[in-house]
C-alpha cells in the first residue's frame, strides 16, 4: 500500500485495504477485511470492525467504533466515540443462558452517505441510514434514518432547523 | 489460568482471577482483585477497575469502563463506551482545593444481573441495579433500578414496551 | 520533569510541560504543546490534543477526549468517555467534496472553570463555559454555558436544584 502511514501502535491486519495517503493513529484496530479509500485520517483508540467499508477523505475520531456491517461514504466526519451499531437486541445469552452464537442474531449494519458529520458521543441505530451531507449534533441517539442535508440532534434525534 | 487468551497488547494483573475460556483484548486493562468467569469475551480498549467481579458468559465491548464496586452476573451484554459509575458527586477537590481523598466520598457500585443487556454509550448511575434480562437502549442514562425484564431507554432512562 | 509518573505504554510528546507529582496512565496520548498542572491524574485511553492547558490537582478519566482550545482549571474532574469539543460544525469536505484545511473552520474551545467536575460520557459543546464548581451530571450534552456552581443535566442540560 503506498504512502500510507500506519502509526506504530496500531494494530491494522494485513488483510485489509487501505488508500493512498491514509493515515491511521495509534492504538486503532483496523480488522480483516476492511477496505479504507484514499486520504482518510483514522484518529486513536478507534475500532473498524471487520468488513467495514470507508470511502475516501473520511475523518474518523479517537474512540469511535465503527461495527460489521457499516458502509461509510465518502467525506464523512466520525467524531470522537461515536458508535455505528449493528444488532437491535443485543444480548450474550438465550433466555435459558446458552451463548449466543452468530445465528442468533439479525445484523443490521449503518449507513452513511457522501458528505455526513456525526458528532462527538453519538449512537447511530442498527439499520439506520445517515443521508448525504446530513448532521448528527453531538450527544445524539440516531434511531431514524436521516435525509439528506437535513440536521438532527437529542435523544432521540430529530429533525431540526439549523 | 487454562485455556484463557490475554492479547499481547492487554494489561491484566497478575492479581486478577479469570475463568477458562475467556478472552481479553488489546489496550484493555484489567486491575487487580478483578474476578472474571468463564467463557467471557472482553473486547478492546476497556477499564476493568480493581475488584470489579463478572460473571460466566459475558461479553464486554470496546471501550467500556466498569468501576470498582461493579458486580456483573452472568451472561450480561454491555455495549461499546458503555460506563458503570460508582460516584454520585465526583469532584477532583474540596471546596477548598485539597485534593479528595478515598475518605472523602461514598461509593456506590452498579449491579447488573443475569442475562441484563446495556445499550453502545450508556451511563449506569452509581448504586443503579439493572435487572436479570432487563434491555437499556442505546445512549440511555440510567438514573433509577431497572426492573427483571423491563426495555428502558432515554436520558434519563424510562421504562418503555418494548 | 520531577516526580512525573509517565506509564510505559503512554505516549507522551517531549513537548508537553507536566507539573510535579502528576500522573500519566497507559494508552494516553499526551501531544505537543499540552501544559498539565501539578498533582493530576490522568487516566488511561485518554487523548489531550495539541495546545490544551490543564491546572493543578485534576482528575481525567479514562477514554476523555479534550480537543484543541480547551482551557481547564485547577481541581477539575473531568469524566471517563467525555468529550470537550471544539468545532460547532464539523465536517470532512467542503460542498464540493474539496478536502477541509484548516483555514476552513473555526476553532471555539470549551472553558472548565476550577473546581468544576463533568460526568461520564458528557460532551460539552464548542465554546461553552463550565462555571467554578459546577457540576454537569453524566451523560449531559451541553450547549450553553453552566453558570458557577450549578447543577445541570439532561440533553440537552439544564439547570436543576441539587
Amino acid at each position: 500500500m503506498e504512502n500510507v502511514t500506519i502509526h506504530r501502535l496500531a494494530d491494522v491486519s494485513s488483510d485489509a485495504i487501505i488508500g493512498e495517503g491514509t493515515r491511521v493513529w495509534g492504538w486503532t484496530q483496523v480488522m480483516p477485511g476492511v477496505t479504507i479509500g484514499k486520504g482518510c485520517n483514522i484518529g486513536t483508540h478507534a475500532t473498524i470492525d471487520t468488513g467495514v467499508t470507508i470511502g475516501d477523505n473520511c475523518k474518523v475520531q479517537a474512540g469511535a467504533r465503527i461495527y460489521h456491517g457499516a458502509t461509510v461514504g465518502n467525506g464523512v466526519f466520525i467524531g470522537p466515540n461515536v458508535v455505528l451499531t449493528n444488532d437491535k437486541h443485543p444480548r450474550a445469552v438465550n433466555e435459558d443462558f446458552t451463548l449466543k452464537t452468530n445465528d442468533d442474531w439479525v445484523e443490521e449494519g449503518v449507513t452513511v452517505k457522501d458528505g455526513a458529520a456525526i458528532g462527538a458521543c453519538s449512537v447511530i441505530c442498527p439499520g439506520v441510514t445517515i443521508g448525504e451531507f446530513a448532521t448528527v449534533g453531538a450527544g445524539s441517539v440516531v434511531t431514524r434514518d436521516v435525509p439528506d442535508h437535513a440536521t438532527v440532534y437529542g435523544n432521540p434525534a430529530r429533525v431540526h432547523d439549523k
